[in-house]
């Protein structure tokens, strides 16, 4: 058994090490855009051999994980397509799935079939394949996205490995998968990545981010997330979280009027839900 | 020596902790309108008696501390003045400092020249005395904000009690403490507090919370944070949070054009400002 990993940053390479950790596959073989990261994935041991080209590493696979980021998904797959084995199973790590979806029905003509969806849970400030760990995935979600025409069996051999590395499964649809990381995932990412470039942008920001306490250190966590995948996921759910901004906006035009007007017994009852939530 | 230290709380109960460690204090005696936190102090040995009123709780008290949320620091400043002894300082750990130093100036009278305002830089989504700490403040910033009427001996006592607990100390002006606070504290608590409650009151509100990943668990650690502690700030606080609040909510507008017309190298450069922040 083959596995090609495309993309071998903290995703794809925890994949890899976890995967490798249980013996499912025989080879690992890993390409990256980045001829650093793959040369280092080596180094770590994280694959066994390199490609040098996205076609060249999915020659024979049996599996083809693809862990870029997302907005260079559907490149890959229009690239790996004439090369791909025909029983070969496709998957994916994208943080989006409807946009991704789309592409890989656009490209895989009809290994698209075998193409499964997915989004491990298991993000985190830190990126690149120095972070990759074989526990990344213990006792975290595991989306399974699968279409219509996603074959059952492509779908089993996919979730089992998911399983295998720790995760547990939670079946949804692209769309319904897309409306809820809007909101938990992806507006937080936007809002934090905007109150450090709000802050950076003053002209006594140096003074500003050294007066920093905890509250203001849990955003910069989240905003040093990597800024391209993240324009990338924005761009690719575009529509989802522009509608979650928005409402968020208008939250925020709100709570600026109980600001101005006095209005404190507004503010501590908004304030109140995350208490509310816990009961 | 005897410390009067009223509402024993995080900061309150961490900062008794600490000088008693010291041994500055003989005697250390506490005041809280919460009876629970009270006898709880007393229980974890935080304070060494209580009082039942603010105005018992500073009779021959030669430093008072007052550690309440910073919208009853004026009421409780007006209850204690007439007891306080004409020699003791007064001190406050509250958010906020020109609302308070205001009230301060209007409550204190004559003793105005012995209060000294201040703002140790530690909170935590941690309330409450169980949570208090002899170290919490050891290698943290206390701002001093003295006034022009601030008597040297009184704030010479002061920062070094904070200095003596492990903190090091930053003097600024109200003004300066208030903008600054508003932009790296005040507004990102807000922002936290206001996403846990957009999602709080959607409809599937539940799977979104069980859905939630590393990014979204940041905010709601710092949305646990004392509703009526932050609704407090922001009152106290409101015109400078306003200010900061309409320059955030101009940045997300155009971060919305940005995602609705597709423009990622903007919100690629935009999320870039945490790294080059960093360079």
């Amino acid at each position: 058994m083959k596995l090609a990993v495309i993309g071998v940053g903290l995703i794809g390479g925890s994949f890899a090490r976890a995967v490798k950790a249980n013996g499912t596959f025989e080879r690992i073989v890993g390409f990256d855009n980045d001829s650093k990261s793959l040369q280092r994935a080596l180094e770590l041991g994280v694959i066994d051999e390199f490609a040098l080209s996205a076609a060249q590493v999915v020659l024979e696979a049996d599996l083809v994980m693809i862990a870029t980021p997302v907005g260079s998904i559907g490149t890959i797959l229009g690239e790996i397509t004439p090369y791909i084995s025909s029983t070969a199973i496709i998957t994916d790590v994208g943080s989006t799935k409807g946009h991704v979806i789309h592409a890989a029905q656009r490209e895989l003509g009809t290994a698209f079939a075998r193409f499964v969806p997915g989004h491990p849970i298991a993000g985190s400030e830190r990126f690149g394949v120095a972070y990759a760990d074989a526990n990344l995935f213990r006792d975290k979600v595991f989306v399974s996205v699968p279409t219509h025409q996603t074959r059952p069996e492509a779908l089993t051999l996919v979730e089992a490995l998911w399983v295998e590395v720790g995760a547990h499964v939670e079946r949804m649809t692209s769309e319904e998968h897309d409306r809820i990381f809007a909101a938990v995932s992806h507006l937080p990412h936007l809002l934090a990545f905007a109150l450090i470039h709000h802050i950076a942008t003053q002209p006594d920001s140096e003074r500003k981010f050294s007066m920093s306490g905890a509250g203001f250190r849990d955003f910069t966590r989240i905003a040093a997330s990597s800024p391209r995948l993240w324009s990338d996921v924005c761009a690719a759910n575009a529509e989802a979280i522009s509608a979650e901004l928005s409402r968020y906006r208008d939250l925020l035009a709100e709570m600026q009027t109980a600001l101005d007007t006095g209005n404190g017994d507004y503010l501590e009852r908004a304030f109140s839900s995350n208490l509310q939530m816990r009961r």
